[in-house]
């Protein structure tokens, strides 16, 4: 019987990570201030270590991965890529599915490749406190670990209403040092402005990044981080495809379609990034990201510029948007709410490179208890949907008996979303659509002056 | 930099269990039944399925791993074997620390390499539904998620406490499509009479064991599964010795010690009894129990015949314990609040082969919390107090300047025990010491017709 699990040395750990922009069919387009301007290095430097604003306009192809960046990542890469064979066995089918799991992290999901890279990049600027915001906690747990790796001090700033109802992400966090407020804070003039006019206001990922970024803005020794969108995050991530792809060749395979969940654009640029000179060379090869049909960016958003958090601070960048002040609807893949994407999945996606689905809450979720029983692992909600993208594919392929090799990324556990299983199991879970007339308003409230 | 993880193939999982019952320098003393008379292999499977009970009793040496069951073990196994690196650092100790992480299964323990091969061969023996009780809640989880892999029915008696406070651990049970009712029940005998009594009675393992004991006797379609303490449960865990002393041989070196969590014996039976034949051929090799001080079963104990369960119905064991009725105060380690042990773990320590140690419960959570800085993994309560009693054996390294090579076994994560490390970091948690009053009245319950 083949393999079941494909498990690399420590020594094939990836030295560099890839970057995309060096290959890309089209230069990306500059982030641009509130006067229209391009960015320029040096506002990014107010809040971000220098190396990782380098790294973020960077065209050089391969960047080394720093030494002591590697002795942190080896304590659970390389991961392990597994061949899914119970589940093709569930589902009857002749493809061939691998799933490349990132849940063996400290943490619980592949946010830690860049958190500890985040980390690092800052300590050596001579950095000594990070401040960020969590909203499902995945990306607040990865920090807090970094941070307690180099030393680091870390403020999160978790939306209120998920440090009331996800206490064991806050604790997780403690666990490893880090401070964790509930947003709105006093300790912000963006904090107590909201406060002022809603004393009870819940809070939201936007405002606590508005918290989290003008914290880092006013002190010399601290920086802010984000846990995706940018692409220093995705490059950071490139070490997920180049794993898998060493893996698969190990076994002699390569897959004829990818699946990664897509919210920011970490995974998908993650996994698929490092398998897109491949398909420039010829390959035949789809990619696809798997987005929840309430919160629809790629399929459904405008390709235009946009701000990157909901009170308008961050500078515009040109992506797909279901408009900045777009609340999604409330879904149980935090990970997966945000209104815009990564500049560089959006212009690879506008360019027809990448492909996208939607998927609705409850197929998620019925996914992924199949994927449980027959696998073991309970999945995260966010990689549910690469599940469920996964499993119409296998059972399209049972109807038409074509044998295809289809790799996805199971980025995380579900070990602290077991609510969520919990309301779907008990049938307390509903889909929530994306408003049609949202999609209309945030295509009015998009920035007048910028070109489409 | 030595690696910091060594991983084996799929193809070196091993192919048998080890059976230590051949290798014992005195036979062990037999299970007696209520007429003092041994138990019959035909009175044990009207609960067990026939392979196990000719498990419990065999003299073989080397046991066949099904293939069956080794197709489910690799979707995990090998398990890695990690060097501490980063905590020999932290301790500045000239000690090697080595540790068998056994979180990575799907369940986050050691427990499904018992569980897995119960399941399968009440599978084989025409078994449908199993029975067992879960007060922690790992066993729990490792039987249904056993259970959903062979089809096979679950249902888990979960203490009723636990099962209103762990409401994650019961999602994850349900998850895998298992039943889990709060105990006592409505359901049978036992629960009735309970309730009968005390309606709000919060339950206890004791009681939960008695309800599915009871309705595995009376279902000719179902039998009861136990997570430790039987041989046959120590059995199936030696792969974890097995495996780290192959790991170990990879890198060229031997443990000088070793130190496991000791609750009914799984863990410490798992990974040292593959060390023992080494130690009998004159290897000098320490093998350390750790437990806790609160239920100092080994430490303080009586070594006597005495029942495995509070309400007395399983057959006599003769094991250390602290009296079938003895109540261990409520600490966070659920896993080793048990008041006897594995009959052979008693016996090896009884006869000076094992080592045990007590710790108490904060400095096994600030053990837990030193461990999670340096190396990432936040652990179980259970590890912790393997974890404590290592450190320990660092530090006394650090001041003799020997370069010791140590290994435990972390037996599992602690994503599902967040709510005790906010209590101990809020400053909640107490020791809880064993009161020298309850050894009195053990020693005066233990039943009077048994040789001492």
């Amino acid at each position: 019987m083949p393999l079941t699990k494909i498990v690399l040395e420590e020594s094939e750990l990836p030295s560099h990570w890839y970057n995309v922009i060096a290959d890309l069919p089209n230069p990306p387009a500059p982030y641009l201030g509130p006067d229209g301007q391009p960015v320029t290095a040096e506002q990014m430097t107010q809040i971000f270590a220098p190396d990782l604003v380098e790294q973020e306009v960077s065209t050089q192809r391969w960047i080394e991965i720093p030494q002591e960046v590697r002795e942190i990542l080896r304590l659970w890469r390389p991961t392990p890529l597994f061949r899914a064979h119970r589940l093709e066995a569930a589902l009857n089918t002749p493809a061939k599915i691998y799933y490349k799991y990132e849940g063996v992290s400290p943490a619980g999901s592949h946010k830690p490749n860049s958190a500890v890279a985040q980390a690092y990049y800052n300590k050596i600027a001579g950095i000594r406190r990070l401040t960020t915001e969590t909203g499902a906690g995945q990306w607040g747990s990865a920090l807090s670990l970094a941070g307690s790796m180099f030393g680091l001090e870390v403020r999160v700033y978790m939306v209120k209403i998920s440090y009331e109802q996800k206490p064991f992400r806050r604790s997780m966090m403690e666990t490893w040092g880090a401070e964790v407020l509930a947003s709105p804070t006093t300790l912000t003039h963006s904090g107590r402005q909201i406060l002022s006019q809603d004393p009870h206001n819940p809070g939201s990922l936007g405002i606590a990044i508005s918290e989290a970024v003008e914290e880092a803005a006013s002190r010399k020794d601290t920086n802010y981080t984000l846990g995706s969108v940018l692409n220093h995050v995705l490059l950071h991530q490139t070490v997920i495809g180049q794993e898998a792809r060493q893996q698969l060749k190990k076994v002699g395979d390569y897959p004829d379609v990818i699946f990664a969940p897509c919210g920011g654009g970490s995974n998908v640029g993650g996994m698929m990034f490092p398998f897109l000179a491949d398909k420039a060379a010829g390959q035949a090869i789809r990619l696809v990201a798997v987005e929840p049909t309430s919160c629809p960016t790629l399929t459904r958003g405008h390709y235009a510029y946009d701000h990157g958090d909901s009170a308008g601070l961050t500078p515009l960048m040109k992506m797909y948007t279901l408009g900045h002040d777009f609340m999604p609807p409330s879904i149980h893949a935090g990970g997966l709410r945000y209104h815009g994407d990564s500049a560089l999945v959006s212009q690879l996606y506008h360019e027809g490179i990448l492909e996208a689905q939607a998927v609705p809450q409850l197929a998620t979720f019925k996914a992924g208890i199949l994927f449980s029983k027959a696998e073991g692992i309970i999945p995260a909600p966010e990689s549910n949907h690469a599940i469920q993208a996964v499993i119409a594919e296998a059972e399209h392929c049972r109807v038409t008996g074509e044998s295809k090799t289809i790799l996805f990324t199971l980025s995380g556990h579900g070990h602290f979303d077991m609510t969520a299983y919990d309301k779907y199991l008990s049938g307390q879970l509903t889909d929530q659509d994306y408003p049609e007339e949202a999609l209309q308003a945030a295509l009015h409230n998009l920035p007048k002056w910028v070109a489409k």
